[in-house]
C-alpha cells in the first residue's frame, strides 16, 4: 500500500497517528491499559495472528509505548509494560469510548468510565488549565503555536478566513 | 492484508475504531472538522493518491461521518461536510493533539487549542458530568456498563483481578 510518511510534519495528530495509527496497536494500548501484559494474554483477548501481534508489539516498543521486560530466564519469557507515553494514551481511549458509546453503542452502554472512589460517571471535556473550568467543544479552537513554522502559521490563517 | 472485523464487538474502542481505525480517515477528519469541504482541498492539504482520497471519502459517508452534498449542478460538484457523528470526533482529535504535543513536539508545540473567547489554553481532562469537577486519570477505571454482555463483564472481572 503507498503510505507517505508523515514523520516529517508538525501536526501534533499526524504525528500521534505516525505512532498509532494502525488499528491494531490502538486495541494492543487498550489492553496493555488495561493490564494484560503476556503475548498469550494479547493474542487471546485481540484473536490475532501471531505474527502479526509480534510485528505490533515490536512496533509500539519501538515507537516508545511499550518496554518489553523479561520475567522469566528459563525459558526466557517476556511481558510488554505500557511506558509513560503509553499510559497518556489513555486520553484518546477515553475519548474513543465516549464517541463509541454515544454513537455505536447497540442500546444501551456495555462500557463506562467512573471515578474509582465514588463510582460517578466521568466523560472527556476540554478543561481551561488554570481555572479548571469546563469549555465546551464548539467555544475551543485550533490555533498556530509557539513552535510553528511559516507553514503552518498560514494553513491556519487560511482555515480561518475560509470560516468568516 | 488480514483483517478480522470487529463489528461484532460490543467495545466501543472497538466499534470506533471499525469506523475510523485507519491513518487517513483520521486526517480527513481532522480537515474536514478544520472547515475543508471539497476533494481538490483535502487533496491539496494531504497529498495523497486521489483513487485512495476517493475511497476513504466515500467510507466516511457510509460510515455516517460525513454527508456528501452537490454545492454545483453544472457540472456537478460536491462537498463532504461532518455530520454529528463526525463533529463529535472533536473529541478524539484534541485527544491526539494533547498526546502528541506532549510526546513528539519538537521543542515548542506548533499548535494548542483555545477557548476562543478568552483566548486561555484548554486540554482534554475527565470530568464528573454532575459535579463538572476534574477527575485525574489515573483515579478514573473502566467498568461494565448496563449493556455489557457476560463475556464483557468475565472480561472487565478478570482484568480487575490481575491488578489486586
Amino acid at each position: 500500500m503507498q503510505r507517505k510518511t508523515l514523520l516529517n510534519s508538525e501536526c501534533p495528530v499526524a504525528l500521534s497517528l505516525e505512532h498509532v495509527g494502525e488499528w491494531w496497536s490502538l486495541l494492543i494500548m487498550r489492553d496493555a491499559l488495561q493490564g494484560l501484559r503476556r503475548f498469550d494474554e494479547f493474542s487471546r483477548s485481540l484473536a490475532i495472528a501471531p505474527n502479526m501481534l509480534t510485528r505490533r508489539l515490536n512496533a509500539l516498543v519501538e515507537a516508545g509505548l511499550l518496554e518489553k521486560r523479561a520475567y522469566s530466564t528459563r525459558p526466557l519469557r517476556h511481558e510488554y509494560v505500557p511506558t509513560e507515553r503509553g499510559h497518556d494514551l489513555i486520553g484518546v481511549i477515553f475519548a474513543l469510548i465516549a464517541w463509541g458509546n454515544k454513537h455505536f453503542a447497540e442500546s444501551e452502554e456495555s462500557v463506562r468510565v467512573i471515578e474509582k472512589a465514588t463510582g460517578r460517571t466521568v466523560q472527556p471535556m476540554m478543561v481551561d488549565v488554570e481555572s479548571r473550568q469546563v469549555v465546551p467543544w464548539e467555544a475551543c479552537e485550533v490555533v498556530a503555536g509557539p513552535g510553528a513554522s511559516g507553514e503552518m502559521r498560514d494553513r491556519i490563517a487560511g482555515i480561518k478566513t475560509r470560516q468568516q
